[in-house]
């Protein structure tokens, strides 16, 4: 047996949702009928570790097409999907995922995946990237590259590159226009606001929303919040995205005079500690608390812990804490990712965009093989723009195209007044 | 055995969601503190039909709490949440309700809680009444009143009324402002698209999503969809709802023009074929179909399945069917009602107001007992500004009083210019 | 002379204006078109009151080719457009309208239209009415009935006949659906904020816009004062209402708290004293402050005189009062309707239906004659299908049509499940 | 005389005109009262080329206030508010720029203001360095640099570095993202729309407004015209634009299909024949023609006036072209930015930003006097954040801090799981 699952049973139910997801896929899909043909990836050995959700199993079966075999594990304990972990190893996927893993299983399976002595790697938050660095350390002259796909991880990595301890190229897939400027913004803040319905089943009309961060995600979150009737209050450090929630008619403050007039609370930011006692020490009874980034210490769990005389899971996901005094704070899936552990991720429709970049990066890794430094590397623009043409055509839409004189035009800096 | 659920093991997790609706359900509880000490319905026998969700629970036990004895069955095959039934089985109602329940087994549990001969009904689309105006005349000189809680129900009511075959009064609940204002517009629009997401987890944002009928749970669904990123088309048969629909800033068209456009359809109309074998085979691959309707046959299912070579159920309440020549079209939940069953319904919080309503409507049939006609009667104005008040002092939220002389300034006609 | 204009030369301005209003009012025009030949207002004389714009001229012009004589004049001291009033005039209207005409001249205007001794009078704002009722008695036995456009018109109007005051049959022609629910929605949200842009070309996006009064028109101004990017406060006095703007994700407070948050007033409420010295005594340096009710007393201007140490007009309609310690609060068009006075009041595509509906309620009146008693009356339900569908087929729209089995299901009551 | 202008009787109203437009620029003015005492322009000459309005002005004074001697003309013959102009003028500054100036005036205007002898330029679509390049070579080596205002201008002195035509560094303050993110945006949004309400005062609501192009100042018209209640249609070149706008819930295609369907067309590309004759032969009667561009060619007026057989305007900026046939193509301000000619331009809080950039952008020219090369700069990341910075404060906004601890671990990329 080379992989751990929850329970094989459940492989048939994964495959039909597999199914419905590549459905909803046709970028990736196309890509993969390119691939197997041309091979791009014969002879690699991918070692993944990102979410095992019904979209990454299309991933994975694209990367096979294209000649890789792969092993993967989940980057993140409550996000696997047991019936797309079940499939993908009843096709024969060394896998190593499933819901409610602890940390130490975590990084088992990350060590498990790498005894196939990958030649690229593919990360979601840069934990499998890390591991390779820390703990094994000897594979990294094995291997050509790697791909992440979060700002987080982008984030981290950059940092290790100006450190100087990144040891092998790494595409920042995550900075491709097509992947932040739509599964950030469109895929999170839909799948957040999923997350918590799911969780919950709270009305979002005339709810105080509390986003915490103004980035992509953020901006994602608050604009769905708003859609479905919330008021959204936006906190955030940076003044130049604050103003911009200002005009985009978000009301901006610090999370300590926020934390008073939420009803629901969700952290888009990177960073720890957003959410704290003195914040939860403010908070309206019956508040909703959750966090979207990647990390879940973003909201200070073992405080609001410390602060709670009981605590109970009311509906699948949905904690109550009683604080002393009587009021109660409701906390979505341990402070995990909530539209992940809470629902299902982000539709396949905008992974289709992300996972075609990844698809495109590892091959583009094994192309350039030893010709790259060890840096964190952009995708050409070009590859932004076929793709997103490709996504249009699939939704059967036109759009104009410059003439000839209008081409000349636009290089011509003569006209004016 | 006085009920009959799915399995009573499920009774513990339906009273922890209970809780958790009660705690968003200020006005209702409210009233139930109330009715505690004035027992309204002392004496009183209630059998009620409809949807059993967990805002239906404290609905019960508020009624119970007022002195009513209570009998119970669902209005709808598939809305049952069945824990919540158990839950209340545990608690002693008697109670005929579970999910996936046949039309046979759905008739049989109205007559069981006809059993206890009921002095008041309550009804979610008629369903309960109509049995007793067709297969138990008998009981209808026993029942001083009922209450209907949807704009279908009404509609059924009135034209009963209007022939002369309604043999005791009924309060038109829907009707109520701070229920069809409120319930109608927010709870559907929220609650429907909650019901796509969960069945599909398709991305609404760029999607064309398609829906029939800008009644209140049209413009519901129509704002939530555009809310979440679709583009909206809406078809009507009134010219006034389509110009306010045109206004809204949606296209309006025919379904036959819509068809072909549409990735997604929410039927909302009360009406029977909407949607039919012509509109169908006119729909792009992958369109997914569904219905927020009272009954399911907005679509025309078995025009669907005549048109079908085969169908499967990819995830929980979601079927493909695929047509001649290969385009498949995705129908939701038996297009059966999405939001109660692909999703659980209306949030607690806009139930809290329709169910202090319900609560209200049969205090008052019972208080007036004996004085009224068989006919379809309004609620009180004033029930409904006391109720808004309430719920919004349950929100913290204050508003302007008008003073001595602007009272006196509203009365006068002579001021001008 | 047989009017009063500001200067007749501006005929021929105004009459351009007025074939630009008119190619915008097809329904208007239909309805011209029809009554060329049916002549339903043979032999009768209008008095009309109302304002003096490119919109009312075609109304002016239909009533003309019904084959009324008419006699006009405006219905607020600011509002009249003077080239409409002079096109008007070089037509042969007796029309006694400028702008900037004072309180005295304003009822001489009125006053000069009725010599004519009108068979039917026109309201908004129930000014003439009231003159006729209070100066002019005895030409109430001569007048078969009269209108009324407004929500404030037709409140003064109701307290009249609950008073046994009103001695001749009114048409609430705000009360039409394809009126209140369009004009006073679509049409006061656009012209509201476009007076504001116009007097003071602010940014909307990250203001905060306090909008005192959640009815059409205060809903309107809400919703289109967010769709430029403000963020919303309302103020409301009634529950409902203020739920009702909760729930569409609006802040909602007292002005009194609403008066130190606000860059930008707006009220909408039909009632005086709704921003008095308090509230400008606690708002920010800046803040501008306008009203689109009917009457100029929404905002207590005597009060901010006497608080303010000088007052001078920045812009046109935009006058600067400097309070005690310097901060500066801007009123625009001295609290007149700012969408008549600042820009051009509604836009002509709305006033088409009210003006039709204004039409038709006149011919209504005729047709009626000496049957109606002295009440407050509503327009059929007909009226509005009517309207909206011509409205639709001008605008080029189809929409669906119920088939005979259709409307056999809508009657049939036995149908359930 | 130093300065030509319309009328400078209107110096008086001007004035009073600034001083409302330097209440509304807060950061501005901070930066003045800073270079009052750095006189970082000591010594230099500042030739402008850009749109004269009220907040021109203030930009002016700032400059004069930093040092500078400063000479101006307008960027563009229809854009020129002429009571500004008159108040520049008879404060002492050098302007040539009246409302309405032909193509020859024009360059007239340029070649005044150069013979100061300029060190340093100002530019708003590059006029006024494409003149210097051209007819005053010999001003170049005079010059330490240049700062250029839009987007087109940017394109258009890229296209000159490119070719090596380029011969004295400039800052492209378009880029800097306080002024693209900010002005372009949310600045152009509104403005656009405002433009074309004041020169048609149509409903927006809807109304089908197709917006050709999705850069900022596209994605802004779209945004605008959808909050005040039109279905938008957007075309675009990139499909990568063309991807966004579609998830933003508009709909895509191309010209030739939209030209049919569009009441409303606006063109925000930077390209010329945008719309051309085989679009206004498929427009429907009375559709409304402007453009919001940097020149007047994106809309080809030639070939619409080539078509018609009459022409009139029928209102200010408002001109009626009847076609063969009969139908009636409306074209404002004759194809010049409609914001700028048909309303004010921008706001006063969003050109706040821009020009702190342009006299930030000035000062670090003068300070690198020689230092820099012959290219395009884009301006400090550091000055966004400052002057977003400023800009918030001003607007009465904190916002959080990181703390120490949390400045550790954005730095640490050792954290995982």
């Amino acid at each position: 047996m080379t992989y751990k699952v929850r329970d094989i049973g459940l492989a048939d139910q994964g495959k039909l949702k597999i199914e419905w997801a590549e459905s909803r896929m046709p970028v990736l899909m196309h890509l993969r009928e390119e691939f197997k043909k041309t091979q791009p990836l014969a002879g690699q050995r991918v070692a993944g570790c990102l979410h095992v959700t019904k979209e990454t199993a299309p991933l994975i079966r694209t990367l096979v097409a294209a000649g890789a075999q792969v092993s993967w594990s989940g980057c993140n304990p409550l996000s696997t999907q047991d019936d797309i972990s079940a499939a993908l190893a009843a096709d024969g996927i060394p896998i190593y995922a499933w819901k409610g893993m602890n940390v130490e299983e975590f990084y088992w399976a990350i060590d498990e995946t790498l005894k196939m002595v990958p030649t690229l790697t593919l990360d979601d938050g840069a934990d499998l990237i890390f591991s390779v660095h820390s703990r094994h350390k000897e594979l990294c002259s094995r291997i050509l590259g790697g791909t992440e796909e979060t700002t987080t991880g982008v984030h981290r990595l950059r940092a290790m590159a100006r450190d100087g301890a990144l040891r092998y190229p790494v595409m920042a897939v995550n900075d491709a226009e097509t992947k932040w400027d739509f599964d950030n913004v469109y895929g999170t803040g839909q799948s957040s606001i999923d997350g918590i319905l799911r969780t919950t089943n709270i009305l979002m009309a005339g709810k105080v929303l509390v986003v915490a961060g103004y980035g992509h995600c953020g901006r994602g979150c608050a604009m769905r919040g708003r859609g479905l009737g919330a008021r959204v209050i936006v906190t955030e450090i940076s003044p130049l995205q604050a103003l911009k929630a200002m005009l985009d008619g978000f009301q901006v403050m610090k999370m300590d005079e926020a934390a008073a007039l939420g009803d629901i609370f969700i952290t888009a930011t990177g960073m720890k500690d957003v959410i704290v006692d003195r914040h939860f020490a403010a908070m309206k009874d019956g508040a909703v608390v959750c966090n979207t980034g990647h990390y879940d210490c973003e909201i200070n769990i073992p405080q609001l812990k410390s602060m709670s005389v009981s605590s109970r899971e009311l509906r699948p996901g949905n904690e109550e804490f009683r604080l002393e005094g009587g009021r109660r704070v409701y906390l979505l899936v341990n402070g995990r990712l909530v539209n992940l552990a809470g629902a299902e991720g982000h539709p396949s429709e905008v992974m289709d965009m992300s996972f075609a970049n990844q698809s495109l990066a590892l091959t583009r890794l094994a192309r350039l093989a030893g010709t790259l430094e060890p840096k964190v590397y952009e995708l050409p623009k070009e590859q932004d723009l076929e793709l997103a043409g490709l996504k249009l055509r699939t939704m059967g839409v036109a759009i104009d195209e410059l003439t000839e004189d209008q081409i000349k035009y636009m290089d011509d800096y003569s006209a004016g007044t």
